[in-house]
């Protein structure tokens, strides 16, 4: 095999908001032949993710950061030009994580041979690759949409969303996208057959999309949170589900969002439950057997604030808002036959 | 019997932002003797609750607003002073949702008999009552604390933290609670024996819940919303669980709070979740079979924006970010061999 040289995009600079391009350094160095095991891989597609632009931080996330004067991380299609394991023949193709670089070497972790007559290649990088795999897992899984239900995801144009609002309509739901430009919106109507898109840029979103949803929102597929995601949460129905996928209005961001930041939830998966307890009677009868126990065994305290005279309910409950009280707030109405002293 | 004369709290007027003792109304009025089916209640011990203030309003919640002019909704625990209902016989105990006064007539909707030598009759409105077990609820079958956990929980000594912390030590967790006075923390850590309690109003929160939370925070049971919220959220570890069971610092609020408002997550039962899609590879076979199907039945479509050569791959990353590409953005690095002409 004749001596190749690759191509790489190195990171050069961590990003202080948007990346520029100068953050990011093309690189040549020459190719070693592929190892023991090894296989040599020729890229002939790379997929560009929103994901990356948190692996430029230097920061605690579910991945490790990107190395300054290494690679950027990323999925690719190539072709196998030269091989040492049996499972990625030469002149096989492969998806795998190797990165923004023409050439790279590969003992086959994460990576798995396409066929090219199933499908056009580069669908391995969309449509069957991670972003498919992100909206088939999101909606369907923790999204859990009903026939009939609205389901409503933001990005819609992009390769995740593009997914989503069709799965929607093949779980029988109404399929509302948010997109940024009149071209996106189209792309979404006419050739993927949402019900309905609303241009944030151009439209005042909290109408247009109680427009879209005359029913209100069941589902919401999050892809950039900020304004979007607090519209929607004013158009939720009861028991609606919202998987945070992703939220890339905030990821160039410089300062912590107003309010409750929801990064964290997103990168340690995790999970916001509201709940009222009248939902849950089935559970009562577990709730005093244990609690009645554990309250005789002292294992369980508690402290009264017993207020006397139900004229000064009012006042106690401003009080209660307030903080006032310390322990459960009782008022106590009238005489209680059962305690020998008041 | 003789005639009685009831007393009530009725609701005069909806408050705008805290409420004021003018808001209610002292008001006298007969009370009928029971008719078929029916008891007559005389309150004893009338339960004061944050979620009253939310039926206030004249707004859409999971249960109906108060109407002017009618007594204030609550719990309470009364002793049975005239019955026509076998099943709540004369001289009995109950706790059932009768509202702001001295005396109410019910059939039994709602209502539960207490026996008075098992746990004093108030525990029914606290301990052993809804409080408790939205406490159980919330943090058993919402929150999932596993044993070694921190559990932090807001309102910490009111009549549903106080409970939950507790929980939270009987589950074998780290529990912390988060209060607003030191006669709080000091009945939460001496008295109901939590690990530690933050005074939110005289520590900086952020950087006394690290230090009160060594190893992160695992399950929070939020009950009011706000400061406490955003902090704790940036102290999670992974896979988190947020019970969110009341949010009264914006109870009094008369504006919406900056960033996304979570009060439609708790009046409608609603989920967030964040997710990661390779915690779910499980999925793969699954969603590769489907779509891959669906692909070919052209049940789902798929547009991509193709920008040639690595070289512009920083140009075009910083272009996703912004929203510039139209479907999935893929740079095309080499020649693709599958297709014919490129």
């Amino acid at each position: 095999m004749q001596s190749l040289l690759n191509r790489q995009v190195l990171l050069r600079r961590r990003p202080t908001g948007e990346p520029k391009v100068s953050d990011f350094e093309l690189a040549e160095a020459p190719v070693p032949p592929p190892g023991d095991g090894e296989f040599l891989c020729r890229t002939i597609y790379l997929s560009l993710d929103p994901y990356m632009r948190g692996r430029m931080n230097d920061a605690k996330s579910y991945a490790q950061p990107v190395e300054l004067g290494t690679p950027m991380v990323g999925g690719a299609v190539s072709e196998v030009i030269a091989s040492n394991n049996a499972a990625f023949p030469t002149g096989s193709f492969v998806v795998g994580p190797t990165g923004w670089q023409a050439y790279a070497l590969s003992r086959g972790a994460g990576a798995r041979k396409l066929d090219p007559k199933a499908a056009p290649l580069s669908t391995a990088l969309g449509v069957l690759g991670m972003p498919g795999m992100t909206a088939y897992v999101g909606l369907l899984d923790i999204g859990q949409p009903k026939p009939g239900e609205t389901v409503v995801v933001s990005a819609a144009a992009g390769a995740v969303g593009s997914v989503v609002g069709q799965l929607a309509k093949i779980r029988g739901c109404r399929a509302v996208g948010v997109a940024g430009s009149e071209a996106k919106c189209e792309l979404v109507v006419k050739e993927l057959g949402f019900d309905a898109c609303v241009n944030y840029r151009t439209e005042p979103l909290l109408s247009a999309l109680q427009k879209a949803c005359p029913k209100g929102i069941d589902v919401y597929f999050d892809n950039v949170g900020g304004d979007v995601l607090a519209a929607v949460l004013r158009l939720i129905n009861q028991f609606a589900r919202i998987p945070l996928c992703g939220l890339i209005s905030q990821y160039n961001a410089t300062e912590l969002p107003p309010g409750p930041n929801f990064l964290p939830i997103l990168v340690n998966r995790a999970l916001i439950h509201g709940f009222i307890v009248s939902d849950h009677g089935d559970r009562f009868a577990d709730f005093h057997r244990d609690c009645a126990q554990w309250l005789r065994e002292g294992r369980i305290r508690y402290r009264e604030d017993v207020v006397v005279g139900l004229e000064n309910a009012p006042e106690a409950f401003i009080g209660l808002l307030r903080g006032r009280n310390v322990g459960k707030l009782v008022v106590k109405v009238g005489d209680d036959p059962t305690v020998k002293s008041c």
